[in-house]
C-alpha cells in the first residue's frame, strides 16, 4: 500500500425530509447566498423549502449556475458576495452548481484575479467562506470533496482547481430530490460514479485490499440499482444507493493509498470544453478505447475487476479483458449512454482538435504511468470514433 | 436505506516513516502531554522518535495506562493536565491508551464529577483538549472515531461513552509500528476489528447495498491477510491492510443508515470487567452463540454472509447458518483465539455474574431489536461454556 492521507471533515445529513435541518446546519447570524441553476430548483420547491428552513437569516439569491459552470458566470456571484457582505454561501444544486460554489468560495476573498486560482490548481487559496450544500443531483461527489472544474467561456478552458478550505461544511442528501430528474441526468450520474470509481481502481495492484474490495462494491452497488434508478417510478432505495454511492466515489476514501488515473476524465474534459458533450457522456466515450490501449500496463487489475466485478472467469486473459471492456460499454449503452464520437456527430477533425487542447493544457503525461501521451490520447480517440 | 449522519474529522497520516510528521501535526506552541501504556513505548523508541518529532515544545509525559484504562489512572492523568496548564494530548500506544486520552480531553476541563461523563454516556460533554494520536496496536478503531470505554477498578464498571468533541485531530498510522507486537496482540486485532464490521453488518437487511460491500470488503480482507499478519516475520501490506482495516471497521463509515447490534460488545464488556479476559476474546467467546441464539432475526443477513464472504452456498438455510457460525468460529481459533468460557476456567458460576451485572448495567434490552434480554443474555452464555 502506498502512504497516504485522508481528511474529510464534510458532515454527511442524509435522508428524506432533511432539508429542513439547514435550519441547525447554518449559523444563525449568517448573511447567506443560495447559489443555484436553473428554474427546475424553483419549480420542484427545492428552493422555497431551503428558504423556509433558512428561517429568518439574510437571504439572497444567485441563479443560473449552468452546467459546466463559467468562470464568467462564477464572477458575477464573485462580485455579489463582496457587494452585499454575504458570509455564508449554499450551494442547492449537482456537481456544476457546487464546482461553482466552491469557486465563489474561494474566490470572494482572494487577492489577485481569482481565475489564477484554476491556472495553479488552486495551491495559493489561504482562505475561502463557509459553505454548505443541499444535493439534488447524484454524480460527481463534489458534496463531499474538495476540488472543483470551472470552464473558461471564452478560451474554452476546463480547468479543476482543490484545496482543503473548500470541502462543504456540510452537505444535505435527501434521495427525494432526485425524483423530478429526467432519466439521461440519472443516466449521467451512474456512469460518472462509475468511472470515478474505475479511476481509482484500474491501474496496477499495490495491495491496497480494502480500497478495491470498497471500490468493488460501489462498481456492484450501481450495476446493481441501475435498472430500478432509472425506472419511470422512483424508487427511494435504489436512489438513496445512488446518491451515497456517487458521494463514497470520490470522497478520497477509495483512492486512499493506491495509484490513480485521470487520463480519461482530462480527455473528457476537452471533449465538454470543444463540443458541449455532457460531462458523463465524455467518460463513457473514453474509457472503454482507454483501457483498451492501456491494456498491458493495467492487465492484473482488468483481470480482477472482470472476475470480481462481471464474473467473467472463462477464457484466456486476453479474451478476458476483451469481454470485460465490451461490458463495460455495454453497461454504458444500457443505461441508454452513447458511447461513440460518431454518436455525437464528431469524427477525425474533433480528434485533431482534442489532441491539440490537450496539448496547449499541458496535459501530455497523464495516466498512472504518466505514459499517455499527446500520440496515446490520439490512439483512444481514434479508436473511440 | 435509514436516515443517517456521517461526520469524521480526523486526519489520517499513514504510512512507514510517518511519526515524522507529528512536527507539522501538533500546534508550534502546544503544552503537550504524551499519554502511553507500558514500558514498551519506551523500549521500542517509539517514544523517543515522537519526542524528536516534537522538537523544542514543552512536553511532559503520562506512563502507565493499562489495558482497559481506569478511572482511577486517568484521573492521576487529568490532575497532571491542570496543574501543568496542558493544551494537547497525544496519545501513543493502542485503543486503551487512546480511550483513556479521550476521557482525559473531556474530562480536563468538565465542570462536576468526571466519572459522569460514563454515567451519561458522554451527553453532557461541551468542551475538550485536543489531541491527537500516534497508533501502535491496530484493533479498536478509536483512532478514527469518538468513543472511549473506561473501567472504574472499585467497583468493576465497564462503560462507554461518546463525544463529537473527542475525534482525534489526527492519527498517525505507521505499519511498522505494530512489528514488535507478540502474535496474540495481532490476532486480537483481528478478531476486534472484525467482530466491529459483523456487529454493523449481521443484522438485518435495510438495502444498505455500498455499506453490506463494504462491510463484506473488510471481513474479506481480514480474512486474506490474517495468516500473513500473524507470521513471525512481519510483512508490511498485511500489516498495513490490517491497520487501514480496523480504522474503517469503526469510524462510522460501514454503521451509516443501517442498523446495528452492539449486544456482543456489552456482554463481552462484563466479561472482562468480571474476569479480566482480553477483550477481543470475550468478543471470540459470545458472538458464535449470540449469532446462533439469534439466527431467525438474522437469517437473511446470515445467509448473505455465508455466500459473500465465504462462498457458503450448499445445503439448506439452516444448514448455511450452521456452517457459517461454524466457520466464524474456526477463524478465530485459527488465530489461536479459544472461543469458550471454560477454554478460560469459567462455568455456570460466571454466567450468573455476568447476567447479574447486566442487569445492574442495565443492559437489558440489547441487540438490534431490543431483544436481547436478561434471559437471551443467558442462553448465548450458556451456550458459550
Amino acid at each position: 500500500m502506498k502512504n497516504f492521507e485522508f481528511y474529510n471533515p464534510t458532515r454527511i445529513v442524509f435522508g428524506s425530509g432533511k432539508v429542513a435541518e439547514l435550519s441547525r446546519l447554518v449559523p444563525a447570524d449568517a448573511r447567506v447566498l443560495v447559489l443555484y441553476g436553473g428554474a427546475s430548483a424553483q419549480k420542484t420547491g427545492t428552493l422555497d423549502e431551503v428558504k423556509a428552513a433558512l428561517g429568518d437569516r439574510a437571504v439572497l439569491e444567485f441563479g443560473g449556475i449552468e452546467a459546466n459552470p463559467t468562470y464568467e458566470t462564477l464572477m458575477r456571484a464573485v462580485a455579489q458576495v463582496r457587494q452585499e457582505k454575504i458570509d455564508f454561501l449554499l450551494a442547492v444544486g449537482g456537481g456544476s452548481v457546487i464546482d461553482g460554489t466552491k469557486f465563489v468560495a474561494a474566490a470572494a476573498n482572494f487577492d489577485g484575479e481569482p481565475w489564477d486560482i484554476l491556472l495553479k490548481g488552486g495551491s495559493q487559496v489561504t482562505q475561502a467562506l463557509p459553505f454548505g450544500t443541499v444535493l439534488t443531483l447524484p454524480a460527481t461527489g463534489s458534496e463531499m470533496n474538495s476540488g472543483a472544474v470551472v470552464t473558461r467561456k471564452a478560451t474554452r478552458t476546463k480547468l479543476p482547481f482543490m484545496s482543503a478550505l473548500v470541502f462543504p461544511q456540510f452537505s444535505v442528501l435527501d434521495p427525494t430530490k432526485t425524483y423530478t430528474l429526467p432519466p439521461q441526468q440519472i443516466a449521467n450520474g451512474i456512469v460518472d460514479a462509475f468511472v470515478h470509481t474505475l479511476e481509482q481502481y484500474l491501474t496496477y495492484p499495490v495491495q491496497g485490499l480494502a480500497q478495491d474490495r470498497f471500490a468493488e462494491g460501489l462498481l456492484q452497488t450501481l450495476v446493481e440499482i441501475a435498472p430500478k434508478a432509472l425506472a419511470e417510478i422512483p424508487d427511494y432505495d435504489s436512489r438513496a444507493n445512488l446518491m451515497w454511492s456517487a458521494s463514497l466515489a470520490l470522497n478520497g476514501l477509495i483512492g486512499a493509498g493506491v495509484p490513480q488515473d485521470w487520463a480519461t476524465h482530462m480527455i473528457g474534459h476537452e471533449l465538454t470544453a470543444l463540443y458541449g458533450i455532457d460531462h458523463a457522456r465524455t467518460l463513457a466515450i473514453v474509457l472503454p478505447p482507454l483501457l483498451n490501449v492501456q491494456r498491458e500496463t493495467k492487465r492484473a487489475k482488468l483481470l480482477q475487476y472482470a472476475e470480481r466485478v462481471w464474473a467473467i472467469t472463462d477464457g484466456s486473459d486476453a479474451q478476458r479483458i476483451d469481454q470485460v471492456i465490451e461490458r463495460t460499454r455495454q453497461f454504458f449503452e444500457s443505461l441508454g449512454i452513447k458511447t461513440r464520437l460518431s454518436d455525437y456527430g464528431l469524427g477525425p477533425d474533433a480528434v485533431d482538435a482534442v489532441v491539440a487542447q490537450l496539448e496547449a493544457h499541458d496535459m501530455t503525461r497523464l495516466g498512472e504511468h504518466q505514459d499517455v501521451s499527446p500520440a496515446v490520447s490520439r490512439a483512444i480517440l481514434m479508436a473511440a470514433l
